[in-house]
């Protein structure tokens, strides 16, 4: 048949919103020989991976392990542990995950309560509050902390004080935050936590970080109906993750896959996990100097502004989707298109784990200069370079 | 902390129940850099891919693609999809998969009628044929083609066909047969198919292959209550999956995963679907000389027998755990040991993929019979030895 040859890659610089660059020894991870998952020592490293990633969340939650699955997989396991049939749920909705938050709401029975902001804001906390107070039934607030739609970062330990205040749990999509930028589990009281493993990490996409507090496991504890899913069922999945005296089989892990977690992990504890959110801060303070130099307009004002993940405006008179397949064409380089409300109208510039690093904010900033060009955009990609040299030479000092 | 260095696996030999030996090349496809799940280049892998794993399917079925999660999700990919709540399934029980089976459709709300066969018997038709009769309101028949806690196949045409008359949809769990046996999924007319990627694939763990036929989509089309899972919904997945002129992005797919899976099936499609079927049979021969030679003795009598997972009781007399540790210790070799019924009972071998081939039988016998003397069982090795290259022989002629 057609196709059957062995698939060889181009190697691209992924500066989209996810899956983005790979750290070479995290590949390298991946490609070392299957053991089986119940081995003493695969054992051994899932307890290691589990210190990490509790590192990582700054959690001490024992309900700690990736999912064997991608972030939607992980966003899942929390509605379905969470939520009962006839349970009230809030539901920040300011992007795509929020919209998607909902569904899995219905999807359990629950009935979602949704708090609207626009899309490119953060959620508003007042009107979380108001949310809270005219449904005192509520049982669990969930919002996104870093909307990979947008690039918008919420205030997730506001909103964690005040679901706390209202007797609610929190389900917090950190699926672009972790490892990006601060993300307190412990200090800000988030109960619920998921993230993905192909975004700040600098691993492969496939898995999903997961992390609940003690009230979260009290929670699915105390239900009343079995977990719909028996797949993402943590009263299950913890006989496997849970504690290292005594494994037992539920389902066969992703051994490879999660050989390149833990070696992500590492290189996190190598850097330092405040070292790496201030990397994603110095490189986004040089790539936003370049895009706006450009011309190019941010959708999210300053203060909301992820760093990993830098949401532009096309500008007026470029063909969005030409625009991106000749980055991808002449210069290798991925940047991602908008989606829902933004689809056709913004870029999304990810700077995430290791794509976090000043080969890639030159390279993007130059290219998308041409890009333009090649449109008939004067953008002036010198000025764009020097104001990237200028705001490296600026956090130098 | 402790742990935070990279992790080096031993290198083993896997002859449990999976995962098996991953052939060179797909460990070195995983390690290829990362492109976007919606690169045109991975867009056109994708293609090939679908097309690959029809033809290991045996199947012209349009939806045919990898689930993004272990086989264990398959399962719950067939069940949410096709059972409503109030459904009534009838589910075969011969060993550990079947009772999961059951449980899947307690969560998806529907009945359970439940045949019950030993383990290590396969599934009877009489049986299954009188359920049909006493039920017919049943919607859906679900059983396992090649148990993997026991090692027994099932006769899953025959059993697809009484389903067939009786009106009712297939959910045929081929996690242990696929490209190990004889698997025809539009011949038998086999409705809901799922496998894993870590058995006779020669691949690393976390996929699972799914196939719809035309019945069964139009089945979750009909459907009057949505999918319970937002993540396995085919009609969504779809949307990524389904054509290569439209991908739209529903989860992030595990790119590199998926080119470890991809290369697995070329290696398979190079190797021939019939010939690697045929390499299961012969090996499975001269690994099952050696080990009757040694004293041992199947589980399941030889017509309902799987070639890649041979399940042998551990002898009078023989301390199971500390046996299977010293084969891993003393030989790198691991072997599964009993599930549910059978715990502390049997061993089951695997011959799956990549581990079928002649080092490993010769490596397997030779350990098992030291092994087997260390407890004091006067098996002797060099007659098995000779039994094995009697087998091989005798395939040759």
């Amino acid at each position: 048949m057609a196709g059957a040859r062995s698939f060889h890659p181009p190697v691209r610089t992924l500066m989209g919103p996810g899956p983005s660059d790979v750290h070479p020894r995290v590949l390298a991870a991946m490609a070392r020989p299957t053991i089986g998952h119940l081995d003493p020592a695969f054992v051994g490293m899932m307890d290691d991976l589990k210190g990490l990633l509790q590192g990582a969340f700054k959690t001490d939650n024992a309900l700690t392990m990736p999912v064997s699955g991608p972030g939607t997989a992980g966003m899942e396991a929390c509605f379905v542990n969470l939520v009962e049939p006839g349970d009230t749920v809030i539901v920040c909705r300011n992007g795509v995950f929020g919209e998607r938050m909902r569904q899995n709401v219905v999807r359990c029975g629950g009935t979602a309560v949704v708090v609207d902001d626009a899309w490119g804001q953060p959620v508003d906390p007042q009107k979380v509050e108001d949310a809270l107070k005219a449904h005192p039934e509520a049982k669990v607030l969930a919002f996104v902390h870093a909307e990979t739609s947008t690039g918008a970062r919420s205030d997730a330990k506001t909103l964690a004080a005040l679901a706390r205040r209202h007797d609610c749990l929190t389900i917090v999509d950190t699926v672009t935050s972790l490892g990006g930028i601060e993300l307190l589990v412990d200090a800000w009281g988030l109960d619920a936590v998921y993230s993905g493993s192909q975004k700040c990490l600098s691993c492969t996409p496939g898995l999903a970080p997961l992390t609940f507090s003690d009230r979260a496991v009290a929670r699915v504890k105390a239900r009343t109906t079995p977990v719909q899913s028996w797949f993402l069922d943590t009263t299950l999945v913890m006989g496997y993750w849970g504690s290292a005296a005594k494994r037992s089989y539920h389902h066969t892990a992703p051994i490879n896959a999660l050989y390149a977690l833990h070696e992500s992990l590492v290189l996190l504890h190598e850097e330092g996990l405040e070292a790496a959110w201030a990397r994603h801060a110095r490189q986004h303070a040089a790539l936003r100097a370049g895009l706006e130099a450009l011309g190019l307009r941010y959708v999210v004002e300053a203060e909301w502004r992820l760093p990993q993940l830098n949401a532009v405006y096309v500008p007026e008179g470029v063909d969005d989707a030409a625009a991106r397949r000749q980055l991808l064409d002449d210069f290798n380089l991925e940047i991602g298109g908008g989606l829902g409300d933004l689809a056709g109208k913004a870029w999304r510039i990810g700077l995430m784990g290791y794509a976090a690093r000043p080969q890639n904010v030159l390279t993007c900033v130059a290219a998308v200069g041409a890009a333009l060009n090649h449109q008939g955009i004067a953008a002036d990609v010198d000025a764009a370079q020097a104001a990237v040299f200028a705001a490296y030479a600026g956090a130098k000092n």
